[in-house]
Order: C-alpha cells, then structure tokens, then sequence
C-alpha cells in the first residue's frame, strides 16, 4: 500500500539508525535502573551523586536525539518512516525527561524515605525500559514483529498495574498526611513516575504505529 | 493524492472495523453516562457500585482496544490509514480512561456532595460522548463527511465550555476553601474531569485527519 | 519517497495556507509579549483590561484555526501533508491557549507581584514565540530547510532553559512559603507556563517533521 515500500525493494536501506535507536533505548534502561538506585539511596553526599548521573544520562540520550535528527535530514532512504523515526525518537527522549524530572523533584524535596510504593513504580519503569530496548531491538527485524507486539502488551499491562500502584499510592497519602505540603511533595514525585511510565506507552504506541505500517 | 485510494478502488475494504469502532464509542457514552449517575448517588453503599460499574466499562473499552489493534495486525486493506485506525482507537480509550480516573478519584477523596460545576462538566462529557458517537457512526460514510465535521465543531464548542467551567469552579474553590488538603481533593477530581474532555477533543482531532485525509 | 512530491511537479500548489499560518505564529508573537506585559502590570484595573487583550487574542487565534480547517476541507493540493497542517494549526493554537491559561489563573489566584522567575518564563515564552514565526515564514521555502532547523534547535534549547527555571521556582517555592494554598497559587500559575513552553516544542517537533518529509 505504501510507495516507500515499492522503493525498497530496489534500493538499500540506510542501516544507521538502528544502532543509534539501540543506544537510545539502552540509555533509557540506564536511566531507569539508576532512579531505581537512587530511591535506595539514603545517604544525602551518596544521593546528589546519583542524580548527577541521571542527569548526565539525561544528557547523554539528549545527544542520541540531535544525532538521530542529524542524521534523518542527511538521509534519502530510511528503514520506515522519517516521521516515525522523529516520534520513536522524540518519545524515548521524553521518558528519559520524565525520570530525570522525578530525580531533580528528589533533589529539590528531600524525602527521608522512600514507601513502598516508590520502589514499585521505578521496578516497573525498568520493567517497562527493559521491554522497549527489546523492542527496539527486533526493529531491524520487521517482517517479523512478533516479538514487538509482544513486548507492546507487556508495557501496556505495565502502565495498568503502575495506575493502580497510583491510585494506591495516592489514597494512602490523603489517609495519612495532614501536612499539605508534604503530601505536595510526595504526589509531585509520584506522579512524574507515572507520567514517566505513561510515557513509555507511548513509545509503546509508536512501535504499534511502525508495525502496522508494515503489516 | 493518496496511493491508498487507488487501490481501494480495485480491492474491497474490510468492514469490521466500523462495528468495533461503534462499540468502543458506545461504551465511551455508557462510561460517560455512568459517571454522571455516580455524582448524583449520595448513598455511599451505592455510590461503590456505581464506581465499579465505571471501572467494568473501563475493562470492557480495553477489550475493544485490543480487539481492534489485533484486527489491524491482520487486516491488510483498512476502511483508512492504519495509524489512523490505532489513533482514534487510542484516544477513544483515553477518554474512558480519565473518566474511570476522576471515578477512582471519588472513591479515594469520598467527597460528601458534588457542586453545581461537577455536575455541568459531566453533563459536558455527556454531551461530547454523544457527539463522537454520532460522529463515529458517520465513518461508514467518509464521502460525505459534512455531519463529521458538525460534530467535530460541537465537541471544540463543549471543550471551549468546559475550560469555563473548570476556570469558575478553580476560582470558587480558592475562595471559598480554606483547608489545602481538602482543596487538593477538589482540584484533583475536577481536573481529571477537565483532562478527560481534553481527550475528547483528541478525538475528535483524529476525526478531523481522517476526513481530512479523504477531502 | 512520496507520492505527493511526484504530483506537485505538474499542480500548482495552492498558496493560501501561508498568509494564514503566518497570521496565526504572528498573534501567537503578540499573545507572548501581551503576557509578558500582564507580568509587569501591578495596578488591578490595568491588569484586568491586559488579561482581557489576552482573551481576544486568543479568540482571535481561534478564528485563524477555523478559517485553516475550513481551507483543509476545500482545498485538494496542499503545500505539505493535510494532516502536517492540521498538526501545524492545533500545535499553534495550544500554545495560545496555555498562555490564556496563565492569564486566567493570574486573575483567579490575583498575585501581588511576580518573582524574577516569571518574567524569565515569560521572556522564554516571548523567545520562543518568536522562533516558531521565523520558522513558520520559512515554509514558504522548504526546499532549503536550514534557517526552520535552527530556529527549532533554539526552541528546544529555550525549552530546557525553561524546565531549569521551572525547577529552581518549584525549589525557592518550598523553601519559601509556608502556606499552602498560596504556594498551589504560585504552583498553578509557574506549571501553566511551563506547558505553554512544551507546547511551543510541540509545534517544533511538527515543524521538523514536516521538513524531514520534504528532505
């Protein structure tokens, strides 16, 4: 259905982006298990540590983002789409922004502690990382998406359990904070680790998008 | 312009998708209906049923989400573009998906009475769910997409209403509640209310496009 | 790659879509500074005639969005893909309307005065604002894309300067205030102006697709 389909056949695909998705996904995995290391941390010196590093891998994914963009206004023939190559690109970064926006929420709040329910929702953000860099992985492997798919419903059965880790999370606050600024502080974390965890579904829904095309 | 179209003149479209899509749109007017009987149910033995009848909407709008996405992975021509067919499925869901939040919401905060304002965003959403049903139903008939784009500029129209509304209770609910946590309570369920009519737009944006794409 | 390039060859392309699009990055320009503006305003009578101006640029912004549409509907070949219009006008009207959204807390939650941290944001919004209508005024010469990249490379460094500023404000906020009503006050109005600067990347993003398209 697709005329870039019907160019394919004749002419090489540019197999330079895959490489470079890898290295993003696998900066996303990095920064997720370094946030998950941060809740573990309690020592204040060990703690401003830690967040520097996911700063830093902030930083890092930010340069795979200008390289992949780079690249796509240099490049005639892509693997599929140029405006799915922008969107998978775009939507790795944005969870990179959203942990690294819990970290900073961290810095800037110092809590004691951390519940249970933290630790939980960084598990299933490395969770979810981890299915995304397989994932991205198999993209060199289209024709047979199989395993995409798969990982697609794990992330979506991820972000269902992190919602109700939320909505958990969220009435034990209210039960049990009477100092509204503390609640505050608490929620502000816990929601930018679900929005970072809906943001992995939404890398989720570009890789549903790419293979569609390609059905 | 689009290589799509001149196939679809040789080869017959799958028509499944339209009875999924009107069921997915049916079960958005259900939820939609249902929150609003939920905030006129004071009795809070009944009010628990109410929220798990939302919640069971919520699980049944999934299975058309999944159904739909594994009938794309199949369906080789589609009634038009496959991500469009996964964007308005998605956005569908994103709707009941916030509804079935702001119910969660009232569940967790158990607040005793519902101002005029929450009623009115739920008459709102109400309204909007029946536009994009009414709109929906029109996809069978993309050639005339003149009731499409009526519905489309209603649901603008309701969303532009409902920011009114959101505005006038935010500005009520600081003047007139002095005690933060209960006004965090407050705030979090009208604005989830006001997030799931944002999403209502969405769909609505996916509608536009569509018919965009066949104009 | 696509088929669309192959037809503008022989059909003119219709023209009209740029005055539009200009018009509409153009009263997102005035939109920013009128903000910027409301900021340096104490007097209360004064701010509620600026906050008004805001107001009708804003419908005004919504007037070139329904004007764009309707051209959609009517128009068979387009400057670039339908749907990149379309993503082009929702992105642009967003902005505006998270700026009017600043504009309406600023009246609801009436502040005194505004910490140096405000004027940044609305000297970033006014930066950003006015990158988005050089980029949008290059459209007319996508063939050679350099200056429309360049704008969006600063957008998107205007947006990290701006998640810096967002963050130190949240920071000095808990430190400072005690109250916590008053510190949500301050909250609303700073997170308000922080989407309107994601939004403004939002058009970035829709913007570099549609010169990655053309590449």
């Amino acid at each position: 259905m697709n005329i870039s389909k019907i160019f394919q056949i004749f002419v090489p695909v540019d197999k330079k982006f895959f490489p470079l998705f890898e290295a993003s996904a696998e900066n996303l995995v990095q920064t997720a298990q370094k946030f998950r290391q941060l809740l573990l941390t309690t020592d204040s010196f060990d703690r401003m540590s830690v967040i520097r590093q996911v700063k830093e891998l902030e930083n890092r994914g930010d340069e795979f983002t200008h390289t992949i963009f780079n690249e796509l206004s240099s490049t005639f023939i892509t693997p599929f789409d140029r405006e799915d190559i922008h969107a998978l690109t775009s939507s790795l970064d944005d969870v990179v922004d959203y942990i690294n926006g819990a970290a900073q929420r961290i810095e800037i709040f110092k809590p004691k502690e951390f519940s249970p329910e933290f630790i939980k929702m960084s598990d299933l953000l490395v969770e979810a990382a981890t299915e995304i860099e397989i994932a991205v992985k198999e993209l060199r492997n289209l024709k047979n998406p199989q395993k995409i798919i798969e990982s697609c419903i794990k992330i979506n059965s991820i972000e269902n359990r992190a919602d109700d880790v939320y909505h958990y999370k969220l009435k034990s606050l209210f039960e049990t904070e009477n100092d509204a600024i503390e609640l505050i502080k608490r929620k502000e974390i816990i929601e930018t680790l679900e929005k970072a965890i809906d943001k992995a579904e939404d890398v989720s829904d570009v890789l549903r998008t790419i293979i569609i095309k390609v059905a």
